[in-house]
């Protein structure tokens, strides 16, 4: 489905909350979002209570007018479905609604997301809605996409969930036999000897039985998404033409998104880094919410325009960097600027959070002209970058089940660092302008040169099959420590680690040793040429096939194996057996790049990022100045031409502090 | 009410718990309490149980002879209702007695303050307890105040409390529609359509809703004070002529103490630093304790004769330290020093907190010298204080309502500083002598030349009303950033930031920085005379009719006015964009109070407090050497007589460490 | 019962679970444990499920399998009962069976050690399984010893135990006016007027009543030994000759191990330092566990072979480590040297606890190689340390109650660091190698020539006549600051600190400072022969008939005596007002032990320990280099002979780095 057909180029706006203000508001706001450039409007999230203010009487009056405001303004509607937060009439009614928390005991109505995702009532009631919005709102002109719920999130431990889990577990595990074998329960006299006796794994009670604790994970991730499914297939039955998604929050750990990603028909993701969050991390979660539907671009549903509110300190975006940001998330794949949110609203615990119209009412202010600054320039750049697409040889794999069972493990350090290590893999190749896609243990990776794949603790058997026929067909793989200890039901490989990647890698480990953080090995290569810090945790391992890249330089296990390189068929795969510096991953990655002869998008000063999307075999060139000052880049010989500013550049360009440039090459030359 | 009509002196004494001791001990006491120069024993505090063991049963023989012998030394009492812990069987029999804790679940008995407010049966019973008391007791010659339960505290979250706070809010909102404006119920579909719906602020169910917050807090504070008048009628009733109060505990967040202040007839608390707390910030919450009856003086009605036990670390007071703090609470407007506790408890978890007479029950110890010491000199001072009063021409609004909301906030830091802000401004006059008065936004301020209202987020009516008045006829008034965000329901006013006071400063703020705890800002005066760091927080605010006093030294706003001044009327208003260094705050104050030829009481060396209470024209000037080492303070022309030492001094005067003089001008002459 | 009858020299083996294993990894397990030299296992721990899957169905015929196999392997098994975790049926049936949290909430099933100590399903249930048990394998020729349940842990605070509690209490106090007495209930009114009035300490509603919360310890302490008692009793009348035992866990506070070591056949003991622990620290349990039963040889029942996995950072015990960790245990009395665990389970949280068969399954691995040249070792020793016993003349007095009082005490310091402090003063000989027995209050103490009691807060009255017993007949006792606050009820006494020692340490107590981390004075050798750091606490003291050693050097009691001697009939006793450093500690003690005429067992280089137990008048002398390099050793003028390596060695001896000697006198020698 082409999201983009209604609107064929970058979408600008953001959450709308009209049932907040009066009519005569909303004739203000339409007036300044045409100001703004604003083209897509985010409307009816939490809007439930007033929408229905009783089980049986809905109020759309308002939101007719609100639809058909914006319609005359020639703004769009991303139109959503109320259901993130239930009115307190339904709790009050249903109270098997509500959400029950970690010890199972029910809470009180509040908050948000505040419903179990198994309750029958809920399940009916949002449906019932969501038909009642797309019946009358189907052939709506301003209609331009589904946005169902809000940021679904968190877990339910009450005793619908309990029992659905149940029923869960037979269809997963056949028998309690099965079941009782794939948890190891002979531990600790767990054995279950009826399905009756398996409960979710409340604090206090049981948490410490990881087969469980990674199945109510993905329990509850297919419960969340039934919601959304529920109410997908109501809307789709209805509008049949209209695109249908809802917002993720990037790597958020309760929900295993890989598996929504199948559901909704845009990837749609709320980015909120702190005010000093590093653009590299920033980068890492666009290309994994990118890698979700294997590409395919996403929107930007929100962003701060200016502070948050719930951090510590909430800094604001320096001049510049709110579109430095936006620009960033577009390189990265993303077809849309959108805010969080339109106009500040008076009470709720988000008035402090950053809006375009803040309380003040003013549109004479710095924020305000940078939006409609930005929202001029993406008119300006039209459908030039629509249907353009990332190119990456390299990728990450990166998988929630692991991350749940990783990070839950036992020993053999607490801080597992999981997120973070994969990370420090991934800013390798961001510092030096090589795409990266993030894959996961289902994606096919024949189109890859190189796949790295850091602590795959729990190591599925699909992914083994797929860096198998990689490494097979001339690939290069690289595996860190942690990797394949557990199978998919969190069970251990019978012969030890790195389990079934064993004989791809070369190699086993006979010992895990685990370093205290102020203190670190080294690791030395066996030409004398370098010596680098390793920390964390170290492997002591034995090469089978595997030879030696470079030996630790301290311990009891000084000179033997931390790095290995095994040749398996065409390929070739490495393993870390410790957590080597930034200058070792550096060298490494620069090594086996060379190899394979990928080059970096552009070779650029400090901070400055240069990433590429194509169109076809056109190359659109992002140049993003990280840097408040300004800086010169080098463009080499061809002759480009900045969409932004419309002018050509030869050799090279000078950047604003923060600026940014869209380039493309300017085929009639000088 | 003269609550010294009776004892017309500075009242010597403290908590005694005879309940806790055999008859033996009680003339022990009496005698050792004699030889103290005790004058005053608080007693009946948690005597409950020993009063009526059971619903039906009396035991008051044991207080008649108490009393009797107290009388029979010269010693008067402080009668306590026993009603702040109930006996073990009332729970029993009366179970929703019991407190609920922030969850809603009801607790089990034991500890202290450990009734639901909103209890009828706590009502009647503490109600009848009290009868009983003042019905024995109402002629007997030692009866010199009541004092109605002990340091009421904490919340209650019962199902009786809910009901209650529903009728509360009936009343205080009028309707449904109105409180849901209000309370901007539509952020997050929030919108009650019935009373019913609407539950405290339960934790892990719904903390996020301010405007309930808040009325909670207000709610408590009314059902907790009327558990106080409920038994404080009764008490009047029978002893019309005896005044009542009950302790407070100073800046204690979780109860309004300004609401408190009109229903007792003298405020009375609890002083409890520790042991390295700096003197200014003690002076601070005696004089916010003497400002609740707008200036009347007030009881110190317990503090610690050695050490508390409930800090990490209870160093003990160094020698003279007790004198020394006792004074300093007199200075400020205490006419009473009293202890917690005569003697310590064998059992219990206060047995380690600090008593005049100590486990091994000796008298020749260095602590029962030095109260003995104390006694004798405040009978000495015999009538000389009592009736003279505080005189400031300085003002600092503090507020309640506006502490919770404040720091209930989301946004822009979660620190935010308020107790810690409003005592830094204090400090600028402290520190140089200059008199001070904590008002609150009720607070006529004509009397006053300088007001200071820091950080009022929640800016009253009745504050706005008199602030615009005061400056109106020539005052000068100080606000600092994070000012008049949010009305008294906690709604944020429809024209920005500082709101109704914006015509007063005149000024609009644009955006609020938010600094990290290692990053600053500069103060740059445009004279070039001075630059000052400032941190926290930094406004970037465009002045309407202000003038600009400072600049930003940094960052994107440099240049940008961080302070202001506004002439209003025969006024002026200065605006505090950002948190100043104390060197700024001092500079600052000095230029205002020169022109308002505000002068210190005395100018003294480094740490020697020089404060004065006035007895009609008479100055009593108190001179306390807060060093550990003697000083020489110079006393200028006048000659001076010392009370405590009957000496007469000229130009000058030394004090010992920790030493105390108070001076009245020798009319005589030399 | 001599536990060594059937297996007289030091066992070799660890935990084992079978049931977790198919048949054919059994087989493989008894040849490996056989290569390994293992002698013992431990089987049956957490077996309740695989022995029981439902109320009326047994299932032994897989540890028949196990028993014979190990049997014709020639390995002993040690059998526990699978009392330690209920099945979930047993949950499901019975759900009274399951444990409360501290505030009385049941849980849900789940855990270990997740039963009611109280119920009487459980006793009953848990009677019958071992009943079974015991008739089936009464004449097994493995059955070595009986292990019941494992790790008894935790407390109970459901109805049952609280109506336990009070029943209880009546036979503990017999009144409730001596109960109300004792625990000084007077105190915020929390009389008692109905045993039913009684609750455990339920946190959030009453954890500050002192004498509650150490009886609810005691009640806790002997609820839980009833379980095994209850199992212990049906064993031991089903097999009379064999030993019974379940395993401690070292310094665990929250039950009493003196009160255990009366009902077990010998102590058992699970050792898990972390991998930094000084083994100071590590021989200070060690010396503790042999002190339970008045210093009989104990089991070493658990300890890691490699790593623990429940610790931040698991770091590996470096090579030799294992070996020297444990001898240090045989040093210090063990006669056996067992671990968890054989083999590494697929699953459950300790699957990455360290065991010798690690998921590889292999045995050609360091840790094998180590732990088959212990297993070698140990069998070469024979019988050599068997019924070897430990000689000390100083004794530590170390006590539960007076931990629990001590830390649940509010003042005058928060951390009151009792363990740290017994540990402190145990360091000063450990380290010159003086052997030192950990006693209780009620050990009879004519045995020692110095007794040292640190912080005797509550000051049992066994422990005084003990004392005074001691010192009379020419002991050297040493008391410190926080002694003899309260009784065994917690109560205070009556004459202040040291209370009923005040006669034997000749002084009383005025004050007591507390000071702050970063704070610290001195004490002052009266004949300027040295000066020493103190911190944390600083009583301010009198002697009556003391006399002063050493005074305060800074302070308002400077000058005053901080250490004290009083000679009391033959003895002396010593009195430490605030914590000295640890120069003065082995100054101070050195003194003393020079006096007594105290020798080391040996002189050695830093971080090389000699110990030594005696078998009649041989001496077997161990020696432990704890550092990780050689160093050489002086032996004097005898000539030895080591145990292991079967070499005479003549004036010194070069141990390898974490090398290990056992030397006995070589009668013949040169």
């Amino acid at each position: 489905m082409n999201i983009h057909q209604k609107l064929p180029f970058i979408w600008h706006g953001g959450d709308y909350n009209p049932e907040q203000w009066t009519q005569a508001t909303w004739w203000e706001d339409f007036r300044l979002m045409q100001q703004a450039g604003i083209t897509v409007a985010t409307v009816g999230v939490f809007s439930w209570v007033s929408l229905q203010p009783a089980e049986d009487r809905f109020t759309f009056e308002w939101l007719d007018e609100v639809l058909d405001g914006l319609h005359t303004h020639g703004i769009k509607a991303i139109l959503a479905t109320p259901s993130a937060a239930q009115p307190a009439w339904m709790s009050q009614a249903y109270p098997h609604v509500l959400r029950s928390d970690e010890y199972g005991r029910r809470m009180a109505h509040g908050g948000r997301t505040n419903f179990c995702p198994n309750s029958s009532d809920y399940r009916r009631l949002s449906g019932n809605i969501a038909r009642h919005l797309a019946e009358r709102y189907r052939n709506h002109p301003a209609l331009l996409l589904w946005h169902v719920a809000n940021e679904y999130s968190g877990h339910c431990y009450c005793e619908t969930c309990a029992q659905k889990f149940r029923e869960w577990l037979q269809i997963r595990y056949g028998s309690l036999e099965r079941l009782n074998a794939c948890w190891w329960t002979a531990f600790w006299s767990h054995t279950f000897t009826d399905w009756s006796q398996i409960n979710p794994p409340f604090r206090g009670s049981e948490t410490l039985m990881h087969g469980l604790n990674v199945d109510y994970f993905r329990f509850m991730t297919e419960s969340q998404l039934a919601c959304y499914t529920h109410e997908r297939d109501i809307l789709r039955s209805i509008t049949p033409d209209v695109p249908i998604t809802t917002n993720l929050m990037g790597t958020y750990k309760p929900l295993d998104y890989r598996r929504w990603a199948r559901e909704v028909d845009v990837i749609a993701w709320d980015c909120y880094p702190h005010a000093k969050q590093a653009t590299g991390e920033i980068a890492f979660v666009h290309d994994t919410m990118r890698g979700l539907k294997d590409g395919q671009p996403f929107l930007l549903m929100e962003q701060t325009p200016s502070s948050q509110n719930w951090q510590d300190v909430n800094a604001i975006k320096r001049p510049g960097v709110l579109r430095l940001w936006s620009y960033l998330a577009v390189a990265h794949g993303a077809d849309s600027v959108l805010y969080f949110q339109w106009r500040r609203g008076r009470g709720g615990c988000e008035k402090l959070h950053g809006a375009i119209i803040e309380h003040s009412g003013r549109s004479d202010t710095r924020l305000f002209r940078e939006v409609s600054q930005l929202g001029a320039e993406l008119k300006r750049l039209g459908d030039a970058i629509i249907g353009s697409a990332y190119r990456a040889r390299v990728a990450i794999v990166f998988d929630w089940d692991n991350w749940h069972a990783l990070e839950d493990a036992i020993g053999p350090v607490r801080n597992k660092r999981y997120l973070e290590t994969v990370n420090k893999h991934y800013l390798s190749f961001y510092r030096r302008n090589v795409a990266v896609d993030v894959v996961f243990p289902d994606t096919d990776l024949a189109k890859y040169d190189l796949v790295i794949a850091p602590m795959m603790y729990m190591l599925k058997a699909s992914l083994v099959q797929n860096v198998e026929m990689f490494v097979r067909k001339g690939g290069t793989f690289v595996a860190t420590y942690l990797t394949g200890y557990v199978d998919e039901t969190d069970l251990v490989f019978e012969n030890g680690y790195p389990g079934p990647l064993a004989h791809v890698l070369g190699l086993w480990v006979e010992e895990i040793d685990a370093l205290y953080d102020d203190q670190h090995n080294t690791m030395i290569l066996p030409d004398g040429s370098g010596t680098y810090i390793c920390s964390h945790l170290a492997d002591v391992l034995h090469p089978i096939t595997a030879e030696v890249m470079a030996t630790y330089g301290e311990d009891y296990y000084q000179g033997s194996p931390v790095a290995t390189r095994n040749r398996y068929e065409q390929g070739e795969a490495y393993y870390l057996g410790s957590d080597p510096d930034q200058a070792f991953l550096d060298r490494f990655y620069e090594a086996i790049l060379d190899k394979h002869g990928i080059q970096p998008v552009l070779i650029t000063p400090s901070d400055v990022e240069a990433t590429a999307r194509y169109k076809g075999e056109q190359k659109i060139l992002f140049l993003l100045n990280h840097n408040p000052h300004p800086v010169t880049v080098e463009l080499g010989t061809t002759v480009q031409r900045d969409l932004l500013t419309n002018q050509v550049c030869r050799k090279s360009i000078i950047l604003e502090g923060y600026g940014v440039s869209i380039l493309v090459d300017e085929p009639e030359g000088d």
